[in-house]
């Protein structure tokens, strides 16, 4: 297994400031408009002027919708803000681009390169399809995959299939998912759904790739969010209040593009790999004891599922037990997506790691309202990004100080 | 002016191994196996095994050529390395991306992350037009700016213009530099273009946009390079020769998007920014005294012309007097693409700051054959990555230890 685990980063990158937009169909909102409206909300939040930012990320996959540049460079962050000057770095990688954004961020503050740092997830994805989108990929250019039918649904609903026959997991416990989440999301303001939906409306609702239906599936939205990140020993003198970056910890797996996929289809390697990067780095023996809210990638209801398991919340093929006993819901002992999730807020690619982390941020500073959970046991949360077909996964650990 | 500068960067980390393909139209070479023929040519070089990468960073600009997805996201590395686990981040920032995948690796090293990384900047421009080229950008969604003719030859002949008029450049001192570069570039075994060229062959070539002919303008081509970076303590351990990184500072500017330019078109303030952040670490009062070789972004052979000035080689308004008087030439007292540049590699996007600073590592290494230039006085060299409308630049010092 390539890589190495470090704690270079750990307690080294203080997150003092996030804002994130509603997310949902943005009509009114141009893609500079909901970037600076999280950007404005992050500075607010962490009490400084924007003066203070010495650097920037910038997250977004699939800029070109609309037939204009904005987010196809860092140049675009500089710009809204009114910062020439400003260095500003564009990551991208799939769906987990907004944490890895992050974490690039996270390094440029460890390594003392500078002390104040913004990061945006930014992503519009509900103008119109995007020339990159692989609805395109197929229409326009025959790719060799997509071609085959392995759209996102088509991948995943395989993976639901592969778990049910092999665990009995059943379309009930997948729907107990989407049935949790649009619970959570209801009482989320800046959720894109505010319905909550019974186990037989995602039962009865259309196809889409079976075993999943339009309830076990996230929708494409647009949204934004940020973070401002600094030096941790400086977090005291510019807040009262903030979060410590314990680990970021990211892997790449093989095999994905080329149909040589070595894995069993029923569980993310890259996800297991980056959770127990991040988890040495923590000192963490058992996940489910020392993490107190976690908020992790449901693009389909499988997913949430094989993640339960992935991270070591339950033993492989016992994903279905944790949702049925409700143990991942908002009074479950380890509360998961207490947001809505992607389920509720839709995918923006880039946006979503950041979203999720601001997520985290609430619930460890003790602001999500009705989605409060406890957090006194460790004052610990998790965020879990996953990207491509598996191929990448991004976990993230925060703590109060 | 927004931005920092820090020498956090300064001496922490190393450039253990390079490599690099020839450049051109390399229809015989996929965008993995020019990608891998790099990274082998790089492990090779610095005499490490490919498990003792611990994470990487590609640069790629527009990788969605062919219709299918390599380079989208970093898994792709992972994939041709065979590396399963191995944390890649995929960045890219206009025409700076490879500088920009560099700088964001460094800031990782010298943070503690990782001991050992890799970059690889890679494009392929060559099979068909990319999807997200300007071509296209006309052709299939009307963009307002390009539309307008504000192409990179439309706008690069409006700083011709300026230039001329204001200070007197002629279209002969352009021909120098196109001369120059083919000079140079006929004795670098990778260079795409080997053939050397005359002022009349400049000035009589096709008019592509007055007052820039073919000649004034790079190629687009295919090309990977790739570097081996280990923190600066390592390396000694690891291999005889390599090089230090003293900075690298990035530059965004703002303004270019919506019309609202504020520069006068006869510089680039991104470049003066990110020079003068650079050589504020480095102690640099004097450039030309301090910098013993150059490689920089000579898109056009008007570009050269202001990078001089930009990068305080001389006065502003003086450049056309630097290619007149020889000064930068391989006899030159401060030699400037030495490997032929931008026009005689083309320029594939993410690749070419990563080629850059290819060449500068062979020559301060000195390996550079034909090319090679004296280096003795000062052991250091700059690299210069401009991106887009002008709107980023990333500045390199890099020195022997």
């Amino acid at each position: 297994m390539s890589g190495r685990t470090s704690d270079a980063l750990r307690d080294k990158v203080a997150i003092i400031g996030m804002g994130c937009t509603r997310f949902g169909v943005l009509q009114d909102k141009s893609f500079a408009e909901q970037g600076l409206e999280a950007v404005n909300e992050a500075l607010a939040d962490a009490g400084i002027e924007k003066e203070r930012i010495e650097a920037a990320w910038l997250g977004t996959f699939e800029p070109n919708i609309g037939g204009s540049f904005p987010g196809y460079a860092g140049d675009f962050v500089a710009d809204i803000l009114g910062m020439p000057g400003l260095p500003v770095t564009r990551v991208t990688n799939y769906c987990a681009t907004g944490m890895d954004a992050l974490r690039n961020a996270a390094f440029a503050v460890a390594a003392g390169m500078y002390d104040v740092v913004l990061v945006l997830g930014n992503e519009k994805m509900r103008d119109v399809a995007s020339r990159d989108s692989l609805i395109r990929q197929v229409v326009t250019t025959g790719h060799p995959i997509v071609q085959k039918g392995l759209t996102a649904p088509g991948l995943f609903a395989l993976m639901a299939r592969r778990h049910m026959e092999t665990f009995g997991t059943t379309r009930e416990d997948l729907a107990l998912v989407a049935v949790k989440n649009h619970y959570n999301g209801n009482r989320h303001p800046k959720a894109m759904f505010h319905k909550e939906i019974t186990v037989d409306d995602v039962l009865n609702a259309p196809m889409i790739s079976e075993p999943l239906g339009l309830y076990d599936c996230t929708p494409t939205s647009d949204g934004a969010a940020a973070a401002i990140l600094c030096r941790a020993d400086l977090a005291p003198q510019l807040t009262d209040e903030y979060i410590l970056i314990e680990a970021i910890e990211m892997a790449t797996v093989t095999g994905h593009r080329y149909g040589r996929r070595s894995e069993s289809l029923i569980g993310f390697e890259a996800t297991q790999i980056a959770a127990q990067r991040a988890y040495a780095v923590a000192g963490i023996d058992d996940p489910l004891a020392a993490i107190d809210v976690a908020e992790v990638h449901d693009c389909f209801t499988i997913t949430e599922i094989l993640n339960y398991e992935d991270l070591g919340f339950v033993p492989k093929g016992e994903g279905a037990h944790f949702i049925r006993e409700g143990r991942s819901s908002l009074e479950g002992d380890l509360p998961v997506n207490p947001s809505g999730g992607l389920k509720c807020f839709g995918h923006p690619i880039g946006a979503s790691g950041v979203r999720m982390t601001y997520v985290i941020y609430e619930q460890l500073l003790g602001r999500a309202g009705a989605t409060q959970v406890p957090t006194e046991r460790n004052g610990r949360g998790l965020v879990h990004n996953l990207g491509g077909p598996g191929s990448v996964c991004v976990v993230g650990l925060y703590h109060r100080p």
